[in-house]
């Protein structure tokens, strides 16, 4: 595939500085050969760009005069140019359409004429499939749940009865969405499982990790909004309800009933068992106890706000010396003490 | 499905005040209606319980004179009672019994003619599946495999051979039970793979949450008590043994050869590397390298005793005003110094 | 199977003393039997060793002198024995070669006829799959990837098209290999979705551990090298490259574009998103997010060189002491204080 820079620029409405090169894909800049775009994502980058084979560029305003003999395409938002000029290049699988002989369809699932249901996928009774939609191989979709349109589940995901997923969402393979949530009663000694009636209901444009884990609700559901991105890994429990646009990095882990607002972005290995307002951030590794409000960012386990936090990590480092200090101030002051009372003696 | 309250009453041994109305199911007091039994778990959501839709309340004694105008069923242990109502309400899907034409079943299997053996269901040599147990879409159980009655083991979890599950266990999507412990002898510098020649042992109502993994024994086997409920994305490594009516939030980790006592709570992605006795608790996030004796409650990483944990959590926050009040006491006994050398002097 | 003593000493090119037995098979010092051999790790085990029911012990040569009555086999390195003799009685299950009449394979894909392709396996389009390399029940075998010899994948495995996987390499169940990095581009609220071209190379003689899941590279390759052995549920994400004969433990975590020296050793539930130099550790749980230079070892989060570590934990334990002593001093300072300006006064 061959693609001139002045259609590129024009698709992504950026200005074209130099040649009208064609190139035939984009690379990173110490990958790409001589036909291949690259991008300079800041100025860290700048040696790597003048270095690199690449002749055509993405490059930000601010860096556009500092790479004679490049051709340049302009664009304030680089990163963003790369995701929309990537899928330019970035040739899909072709999916067969229609349901594989080898796939198990129960009765009364109905599948889209133009979802591709691969071998060894096990749709359940009542299920929905919606259109071009695609379920690779050894996918379960479970008794009546919902699967909306252009949404795509590789390998092995397991999609528990009755969920709903909304269109153009993205699971990984061996995600599992829907299991039971981990609700017990206690009664001597013994723990009484709560059966669960609720269900788990995933927005559009949502993106679910590999071996992720959602649990659906105990009454009501568990709900994932609009465009949310979940990494892999992430335990998700019952009845958590996630805003819009949010992303969690790998390894993170949230317990039942917390409400996260929209745009919250935490990173990996987090643990949260509090509210998160809409906004917030929540530092890799941290605990969250306490509800965060909007805006806020927090950081360690029990998490504090950030800029704190970074005081106490500082004070922390020093703590062997204040230990340190602290024995001799006390040796000072009982030196001190003893030239008084001596000098109340004389 | 339609009950009096009567019965309910009646099944849990409970006392009923007010109308005996006939219910649907049960819910959570904001999402029940008119016809739906609910619950009150305590006094904090007394309010809600009064603007709930529902007529018909599961209360303890204390709440009981305080809901006029509602049914109530009166029970010391509301959650318990939401369990066992619960499963009233439940419909448990009903399987199709036998074995799928499109699962299968190796040589000197014995399958038991109560079982469901769902489609893409492998079953190895020589494996045992008791009664009323189900194997859902993509399970696979290794050669020689005890699978006992009434076991659910949910789509494409992966028990290795030789595994033993006991009766009534429910095993959620994903998991993995028995695989190689991470055990090598270094040799120059290379890492050599030493043979696990152990099992898993899983005992009678366990429940195993989605993509949980479990290793099996080097020699000897990993064990995992009676009524144990383990939820998702644990990894319990080679040889552990847990002990009976243990419960594990998601994301926790054993390393290999840990033992845990009876009744033993661990909260979300703690890491286990020491013994837990009976009755032990361990916080969130917590990393225990030293033995917890039984009945003690420990917190943080390294893991304290849980008080002394607070009290240094609540210093730790202090930590930047105390790096400032050393200074100001450095200066001032500096500064007494001084008057006491000038007196001195003078 | 029976193995003379003289025979399994010779294997190793280890010393026997005492009667040269036959034995049976290899176990632990407390579940031998008589006809097994058993070993003893280090002194410790000492009485273990001397009240096991086994006849015949591995053991080092400091401990040869104090084992009288038991057939001794001695050599420095017993875990490395017990590595190598456990193989000498590990029955390998017997794989039945060739490719299953339940399992799918696409076109142009080159399965070499010593291969074992079990049922409900997908093996897409132009795929390799070497000699005497087995995948189990329900893997899924993305188009254009390419498995050497000798490879061993276990039940519900799934490998993105395009992977790379070399010699001698075993991956364990429900492992996700390729799956896309967790990359998007910001713009105005929206995470867009960055393409990923990139794959995953594993070379020889890797193990990945169940559930594990390692993200193919944005642009180039996400690579881990030879002899490296990786627990369950780790996350690797794109564009990591890890060295050889690493060894990470249970619920590591990798950020994007990490580089990872050789011989690096990471406890469970670590957290990495900075370099590691050669013959670098982290201890379990740390959080790292500055390079570690090679040969050192770093624990805590943020992450510390281990003996301040040690260090400030230890401090942070006398913190509610300190808070304390911190308190008393400020009151004999001013008590001080006031003692002077009494004085001054008269």
């Amino acid at each position: 595939m061959k693609k001139k820079l002045s259609e590129i620029a024009a698709l992504i409405g950026a200005e074209l500085k130099g040649e009208d090169l064609e190139v035939t894909g984009i690379n990173a800049l110490e990958l790409a050969d001589e036909k291949e775009l690259s991008f300079v994502e800041s100025g860290k980058f700048l040696e790597a760009a003048k270095n690199s084979r690449a002749r055509a560029l993405l490059v930000s305003p601010a860096l556009a005069g500092k790479l004679e003999g490049k051709s340049l395409i302009v664009t304030p938002n680089v990163r963003a140019a790369v995701a929309k000029i990537g899928f330019l290049f970035y040739e899909e699988k072709e999916h067969p359409g229609g349901i594989s002989e080898l796939a198990f369809v129960a009765e009364g699932a109905e599948i889209h004429e133009e979802a591709s249901i691969y071998p060894f996928v096990y749709v359940g009774e009542k299920a929905k499939i919606g259109p071009r939609t695609v379920l690779y191989p050894g996918v379960y979709v479970g008794d009546e749940a919902e699967i909306a349109e252009e949404v795509i589940i590789y390998p092995n995901a397991v999609i528990y009865p009755r969920t709903k997923i909304g269109p153009r969402t993205i699971i990984h393979a061996g995600a599992v969405v829907g299991s039971d949530g981990f609700g017990y009663a206690q009664e001597n000694g013994r723990h009484l499982k709560i059966p669960h009636f609720g269900r788990v209901e995933i927005a559009e444009e949502v993106e679910i990790g590999a071996n992720t884990t959602i649990d659906r609700g105990t009454f009501g559901s568990t709900k994932i909004g609009s465009g949310t991105k979940i990494d892999n890994l992430i335990q998700i429990a019952h009845n958590v309800q996630i805003g819009r646009g949010c992303a969690f990095a790998g390894q993170v882990g949230f317990t039942g009933s917390v409400r996260v607002g929209n745009f919250v972005l935490v990173g990996g290995q987090a643990g949260i068992s509090a509210n998160l307002g809409d906004q917030t951030m929540v530092a890799a590794k941290a605990g969250v106890a306490k509800e965060v409000p909007p805006g806020k960012a927090v950081a360690g386990a029990p998490a504090l706000e950030i800029a704190k936090w970074r005081r106490c990590v500082a004070a922390y480092e020093r703590l062997p010396e204040m230990v340190k200090e602290l024995r001799e101030l006390k040796a000072k002051i009982a030196e001190l003490e003893e030239k008084l009372n001596e000098r109340d003696k004389s």
